[in-house]
């Protein structure tokens, strides 16, 4: 699982959550997780979520930190737990600053305010994850909160710090698997 | 998803982890999460933790409220993430009571003291995951809490919850992974 | 599994045999199948069967009884398996209505004439089940027997019928695999 | 798919359904159905079904005609499909000669009388299935209807039709998912 | 595994390389090997190699021994090691006549001279190889080794043979895999 | 995965044949491939290869250099495609010394003598594959080559190549399956 920091301002428009758009662009070949900053401003068009499709709920925010992960596995239950993992590692290094969170499904909230958008789906290769976490949040949708309120400024360590979180777990998932007996019937 | 909490003392001695204990005592076909209270004494003959049988790590609770999961589905990894699903599950529960909890894995600590202990393996037809969170903890072999310092009484409300939590989570997944659109290439 | 009898004429062009069209149109997620009414006419370019492109054996029926069936999991091979189970209780229901029906794979044939057209295939989410009942026969391309000489008139009870036979042998089939002890070597 | 007739009384008593049992035993390399003619009587401790097993269903016939098939795949739910298509084609060669024949699951009924036991289980490489037909039924534990009461004699060859049925509709599903276009999304 | 020579010029543009390409223009349903032979001239926009693609690494070779691959199984690391099989059948045929090869991957060298081009992908129902083995080795954009200068002139007796090797190889691995024991643990 | 040369003689009786065995005697976690040097003699009833079994044809060499390799993934088509390329590793690793090896399925000879034995098999949590070579051959049950007679003496060395070729396949082959682009219809 390889992981970077992309040190330049990219705006999600959901053309980002392409297979191997991370290799294309990146160079890292295999399963990996980049973090990068910038706007998400994602047309209906450009939508996965056809719940959000739908009801038109379309995607904006002016600053956001983004990540997008790919597994090249096509299992598109087992992204949707990695989803939820990841979810799940944003709050904790949150906790671990002092930052009340509570989570629904793959949605952070803090103070009854969204902190964060997220989707997870498949392609013929590999499943794609994008998180976008709010920084600042003039002008989104809903009500929502930022990091930047948060006072968490230095984006690319806290990035980095979920992003080796996350690597992490999954190592300790595998090596779980491995020293486990089965069991006979 | 079938749920039960069984009103009955149960001592957990590593035989409860066996493929269709809940179908063969309790009459819930398929995939199902039970909860119980009772002590936890397993031998190491009956450990399954290859790591822990390596270093003689035996278990040992005076009082624990007991789960056991079975799902009817042989991929281990995806039972790994469903086991530290279920722990998130029984951290978020504690933090809406307003209790701090770290997690490391599938192990849960309260001012560094463990909570719980935790499993999951595969059988020929299904996987299984058993987690015991310490209610009293007098005689346990590392230094731990338990839910009855925590002020949590009522087990059984609280293990109802729980298994709320889990079962509700479980159908999210299966819910987000219907609305998403797959990418062509 | 959802299920609804659509009770509007829709008329079958291929296009309704899309990944979630059943959730797009009425918001039924997940495994579901749905039955509605409408003539039959899917041009050569939205075929899926290639035998049939290859020979230009187009479709039309001037009425049919329509099932989409969707199941989220990707696995063909067992789609055809469903397929022929529900044809199966399309069969079975007609034998207790007391019409003798012989089946070839997934047509179901009355006296020599042809009863129905069927196709399953896969998207990168789901598997797809189209199965199309004759009702009227008039013009279609090949000898065919319909529902309405066979007597059955009222056509949104027949396919309730059929799809609480298909859930219920879907449920038997889960229960069916989650009863059975594994067998060690 | 191999298959043969075995021509020699064996008796069945569960230890015929057992990975390799056709391999070991036949030399019959791979996916496989054989058949051959015995008494059931399997003790309870054979049973793989723990339903029967819980309500001490033990399994008795004078004389059954058995078929014991072997795939090298490990799903059992497909397994499961698989039986239930086996049971079909039993009923399917029945009604061609004119027997009348209701099934409910794996169980084929005549005048409410019960024709034959079948179970599918699955070990570490493969999944099996056994049916045993009732010829005589003299003896056995619920109302039953037997071949020999239905006028077929020749079981050798009623079994030959049935094992090409069965090869045929595999055959037939093979080629059924190689020959549809998959869906873009 | 059906497999043919197709006896008629093929240029190879990378349009082949299509689901059902085969079934399409060959009859040939299900899992099926084809070879033709043909110049090879691939531009950028059918490379399915992103590697290549991203150093505008196009192919052309003016008469290649071409074979296309494809297996309705989706699992592209299982087709990845097939592809590396098919080219070991290649290696093995050619030492057989006496003609030293190094293999590097999925590529083949003669005194450090590129015998072939190689690929492997997935579909939404299938995975494909090609394979296309230089004869002639004039305007080839790297240091190439032909078939025609190691003096195999009998083009359609060399590919038939390699199919041969390659289908006689899977149906071993299918036999290897069913007469061994399972362990228990 | 990991990989080590056992500086101990180890008798291969087939008890090393065994989930884990490597993480419990060794403490690799995961895949892993080991070697080591020892006399093979497995008695009839640890044999996995139920062909061999049947014929009686035991295992029996003075000294042989074993490899052990753990994969877990419980695929076992997928392990003997593995053990195929594994195979290859030794033959080319032979070859790069200027030796001549015809391979046969799982089996290499030299001069028509047999070099090698293996097995693939599978266990409810991993693949296990095992490879000897001989090293002397007094005493063989069929006509055998050795390592010492082709003047390969340093058997660590030796090892450690054939691991490092079978690492690096398998990190190449991940790495092509996640540069492709898929393919749509």
């Amino acid at each position: 699982m390889k992981k970077i920091f992309i040190d330049k301002i990219i705006n999600y428009d959901g053309k980002q959550l392409q297979p191997q758009w991370i290799y294309r662009n990146y160079d890292l070949i295999g399963d990996a997780v980049v973090a990068f900053i910038g706007e998400a401003n994602v047309p209906l068009g450009n939508m996965v979520d056809i719940a959000d499709y739908k009801r038109e709920a379309f995607i904006y925010s002016p600053q956001m930190l983004h990540f997008i992960i790919e597994h090249f596995n096509t299992d598109l239950e087992l992204a949707v737990y990695r989803q939820r993992l990841f979810i799940n590692c944003i709050k904790e290094e949150l906790e671990q600053k002092g930052v009340t969170v509570v989570r629904f499904g793959d949605d952070l909230y803090i103070n009854k305010r969204k902190l964060n958008v997220s989707i997870a789906t498949s392609s013929i290769l590999s499943t794609l994850i994008h998180v976008g976490i709010n920084v600042e949040t003039k002008g989104t949708p809903v009500k929502t909160s930022g990091l930047k309120e948060l006072g968490i400024s230095n984006l690319s360590s806290f990035a980095e710090k979920i992003m080796f979180r996350y690597t992490k777990e999954l190592q300790e998932i595998y090596e779980a698997r491995c020293k486990v007996r089965g069991l006979n019937n």
